[in-house]
């Protein structure tokens, strides 16, 4: 038991390196116009969706991040398989700059190729959401790997309020060939159902700490 | 009250990493000219503007690393509130690279377009400087995150210094319509102002420790 | 012996920058398609090789650092030799976003082009296997290095499983002017069988640590 | 004198943050050549200089990284003074990738173009010795922030070994008139200059708490 902790202090590190980095990269697909004299004004304006991806991805970015941060507060020790799991986790948050700029350049356009670039995007997120699900329930069959004083219940909370994460971001594939701009209605509460959900567990785990 | 240091510290580890990056990819816009046998020295001197606005941003990202640091020696611990505030003013310092690079290519062609590149600059500005405000309104009503030994004397304090951030870089919107080049000059006069202004609190701060 | 800790642990924490940052800049090298209306979902599938490259090299950094993160916790302190195996293994690494790209453009095209692209990939991957091979041949001649308890079997068994990655990253050159493809199959393998072949020295090093 | 260390740890952290990622894109500046069947071997042949820029700025701020690591070993505490002209010195290792990017582009070329560029990286690197020399003097006027066990001697010593960056960086400025190869061959002799040159006072720092 005695140090093990380190290890996981190392991988919050590298997973901070990586999800830091992703969410800061995010400026470089917002494009600076080239135009003529007068023009700045109007060729900033139409690039609002440019602005609104940036915010959108940044926000989501950073719940995941608060989501991740929760995680291994509950975590004591890590092993192999949660090495895997978590690298394709942030492999996915990593991609996120791609299908970000894809529906940045392509949602104004409306027509097939709005469809499509929000369908990338549902896509990414539903991976994203999808290795979540299975850190959790990787955790589930490795409770050795579990901070003292964290239970099955815990757990079990957790695998339950993940759960609507891939199953909407993957329904949202489908409701992006509808409609693109409906699909960044559903990211935007999506995005507030996990901001606002993350929390129970943190309380959970600071309790037997304060007393 | 036992550990929630070790969120603090998390969370500070994650904005250093989005405000490093930030700082770094400023030299991404600074853009290698492509010119003939000869031409390259002229070049490079048509590029001052780039060469200013890396100066200047570098100097007001770091200045709010270092009042982001000081910030948070005086937390205690966070909430959820508190990571969404803190999520927001990472946005904005993330968000820099873009009206920095704006700024370099509009700034010397004079005319409609530098105006709009540093209205845009003071717009960013005055978001950020809103976010730090924030922060502190926030830790106003929620003294219990606030570290032992930081009053409301030093909240209060913070508060009145961190007023003209916002209001002055507001007011900078307007004036960059009327002539971009007077707003370089209050952008340098606020970073020397920020750069001054965040010592009391770490003295105070540092104080209790000293003795 | 007191607290040179500090030393490999600052190490760490850069090396944990470098490899986070190459790791995460690969997504830059996915290009987004300009097309017009209608064409954006075959010029996507049209991409498929800047997917593979990002997935083949996510995963070879990832594990990279596994590898990286358990050679660190059997190294006690450091000298200038190791900083410096240590930043050439760094160089490659954060050079693999080059040959990255060049596989995800040319691979697909088949012909001479692919074949250099493949063979620079080799080479790239040859390189930094011989860094890790150094690095452990460098602690085989300076044990005083190791942190305690970790004795000659751990370098030795430590050699023997690195051997591999050069050599038949070295003999995928060759095989790169033969196939592309093939070269592909060869390191999806060898990631493989890194990705196995890490473990046995981290349980050598816990076993003393959860008697 | 509690614990001010902590300053010292945050700065660390963000300084290794700016190093870490400067060093990292430099990648980006190694161009993907878009060229026809057949025509990558030579492509990638004609871009040597790309390479080696990439190889001498990668080892030069990795030395960088090492001389300011050994640095903060003697730093007991830091204040404003100290805070400012470590940020200058980050805002010149973060300038690096634009004159390495420059040099890779024209030292190929011969000619005034050769000579700009690598007057360019010579400026930006004498800049760069100056405000490591800046540090020392900054410590010397405050030896308050020095480490116990660090006296006046260490710190004399680190200015008479410091002194030659910037004096012989300088002096190649007007060297890269005459000939932009032979301020290669200076940037190297000084980089393994610097490269042996940095251990003396580690060893002096180390010896007190070998004991």
């Amino acid at each position: 038991m005695a140090e093990p902790t380190s290890t996981t202090t190392r991988l919050e590190a590298f997973s901070d390196g990586v999800i830091a980095i992703a969410i800061t990269l995010l400026i470089l697909e917002v494009k600076i116009p080239h135009v003529r004299a007068g023009d700045l004004a109007s060729a900033l304006g139409d690039q609002w969706p440019s602005y609104l991806a940036y915010v959108l991805t940044f926000v989501v970015i950073g719940i995941m991040w608060m989501n991740h941060h929760r995680l291994f507060e509950l975590i004591g020790r890590t092993d192999r398989g949660l090495l895997f799991v978590n690298l394709f986790m942030l492999m996915g948050i990593a991609f996120l700059p791609f299908p970000t700029a894809l529906l940045a350049d392509y949602v104004g356009d409306g027509g097939a190729n709005a469809h499509v670039a929000a369908a990338v995007y549902s896509a990414t997120m539903t991976v994203i959401g999808l290795t979540f699900l299975g850190i959790w329930l990787y955790l589930d069959r490795h409770r050795e790997l579990l901070a003292p004083g964290v239970d099955a219940a815990v757990i079990a909370g957790s695998i339950r309020r993940t759960l609507p994460g891939p199953c909407l971001y993957g329904a949202s594939i489908a409701l992006a060939f509808v409609s693109a701009e409906a699909c960044l209605v559903v990211y935007a509460l999506l995005a507030a159902y996990f901001a606002v959900n993350w929390l129970p567990d943190w309380i959970v785990r600071k309790d037997p700490a304060a007393d």
